[in-house]
């Protein structure tokens, strides 16, 4: 069985004998750039090591480990210019580069070519590989508008939080682990046992996200600590805060990353101030751990052999300590 | 066999029976708005036609044939964000209701749902179902995309744009032929000829509808004659005209539009007097009279009846003498 370095080199080769069309340039140009562009292809991974998992070949799943990333890909650039965000991965954006037309329309033509790539699993699979597909790409789209409403909504729950960032981040991981365990022959059973995975981990990768960019160190977040407090995220820090806070420390949490008169420094430690005041952090640490362990866990449950659940173990403890 | 009218009836009853989910409000509602907006059912229609002239089963077609009328639908609602286009069928567009990021957001789940409606043919021919529709709807994005950088460009040939308005009109029209054909099924060779009929007539529709914005009558056309010359928008006309005109003449019909010493009647018959000099009106018609003629003929050469053809006449009648 190959680790992962293994099936990331055999993916990025794949990747890189797919051959665009050239013409119109415009269109195909910041297709290529995107996909070329870096990320740590972690969907593809996970959707290889899955089919690898029950003993599939994976050469049967890389067409539907390069439809996922294209669509994560095509939900980057169209989220960037809701978003109005210039750069990405270190780069300018292609909203940045090429002006929000093109965006769009290279945007959707990725995520036609998703479908195209997905063409490529085996035929007798096509049908199934799709029921997760499509579903899953319209729960990332339900996702991204939760969110942006979100932005502009004065109450939100920490339960529809948590549903936003299951189906804008978690839906996609599980959805490829999914497809991964459907081209490796596993059981239903162990399809939606390894879809359970995923999602939990997703969560947890989403909440630590959040948690390491006010609580982690500059070497782990790979920028400075603290741009979701200046920025005025409603991250899941804010979220746990303002659902237990004082009126007081709400408007501290509201108004604070506003205030003119304040540094960027106070800013960020007036309002981990109230954070800690209510034991977030530490809470928030804690559902970290608990989706963690119930994603490894399930592993423990599946109907292979322990052994060849071990690049599953290795990813999810990679994907948690990630360094950008 | 059903005519125009009940295929018509038969494809809006099934589109209401679609039940789309109530929440996230802001993705879902945009769709209904836009699929519920008129239009005239040009593809679904042409598809279930196909379809039925094969002998095939309708039911079986209404799928794809919602799943084009869904893509098209998708295509105006990002086009009108390019385009910043505030009407769409006598009603503010998505874009002007709702804001560009829905416009975004709705768009690609349209496209995306238009994928969750195709899994509804029968599964034997999905994939070649697949194989016609995602090179189709990638052929539109390219016909877009080079129309956008026509729009930039001083110098576009007859052919290039040609080819352009193949691109972005008349596949779209071709490969919902081909899907009805597809599961009417048709042979291999009907089912080329079919496309090639739609992709012909496309044409013809294509070339008439900027013909009319100048030459027709504000019955013909549904609203104020010359438009497009008022836009200084690049039609058939404007490159026809362009690459016969001296040098003299290029700089009338590139200028006029912009001139504010002139009224909009002036600004139209002088751009018309260029073109009536060039015999361009005239050069138009014969060219959307020899694709229509070739597009029916195709009709006869098909492995059909020659009656079960007659509703596919009929169309090909109707969509060019169409009034809005």
């Amino acid at each position: 069985m190959r680790n992962n370095d293994e099936i990331l080199a055999l993916f990025e080769n794949y990747l890189a004998q797919i051959s665009l069309p050239k013409e119109p340039q415009q269109l195909y140009e910041p297709i290529i750039y995107s996909m070329s562009g870096g990320g740590k292809r972690i969907r593809p991974t996970l959707l290889l090591l899955a089919c690898e998992a029950f003993g599939g070949d994976v050469a049967e799943a890389l067409p539907a480990a390069a439809a996922v990333e294209m669509f994560h890909n095509f939900t980057l650039l169209h989220d960037d210019i809701m978003d109005n965000a210039l750069v990405r991965r270190g780069k300018p954006s292609v909203f940045a580069e090429w002006g929000e037309n093109v965006a769009i329309l290279s945007g959707d033509a990725m995520m036609i070519y998703a479908y195209q790539l997905l063409r490529g699993v085996p035929e007798d699979k096509l049908a199934r590989i799709m029921d997760i597909f499509t579903p899953m790409a319209l729960q990332v789209c339900e996702g991204q508008q939760y969110d942006m409403d979100f932005e502009h909504s004065q109450k939100v729950s920490m339960a529809e939080y948590m549903n936003m960032i299951e189906l804008k981040t978690s839906v996609l991981l599980a959805g490829s682990a999914m497809m991964g365990a459907v081209i490796g022959n596993a059981s239903e059973s162990d399809c939606r046992k390894i879809y359970r995975y995923a999602l939990e981990l997703g969560v947890a990768f989403q909440l630590q996200d959040d948690w390491l960019d006010s609580y982690g160190t500059e070497e782990e977040l790979g920028k400075r600590i603290g741009g979701d407090i200046l920025e005025g995220k409603k991250t899941c820090l804010m979220q746990q805060a303002m659902s237990h806070a004082s009126e007081e420390d709400r408007d501290i949490l509201r108004t604070t990353h506003l205030d003119p008169a304040l540094s960027e420094e106070e800013k960020i430690s007036r309002v981990k101030a109230v954070y800690d005041k209510y034991d977030v952090p530490h809470t928030i640490l804690r559902m970290i751990s608990s989706r963690f362990e119930r994603a490894v866990a399930i592993l423990d449950t599946l109907d292979i052999n322990k052994e060849r659940t071990a690049h599953l173990q290795v990813f999810a403890d990679n994907l948690m300590d990630r360094k950008k």
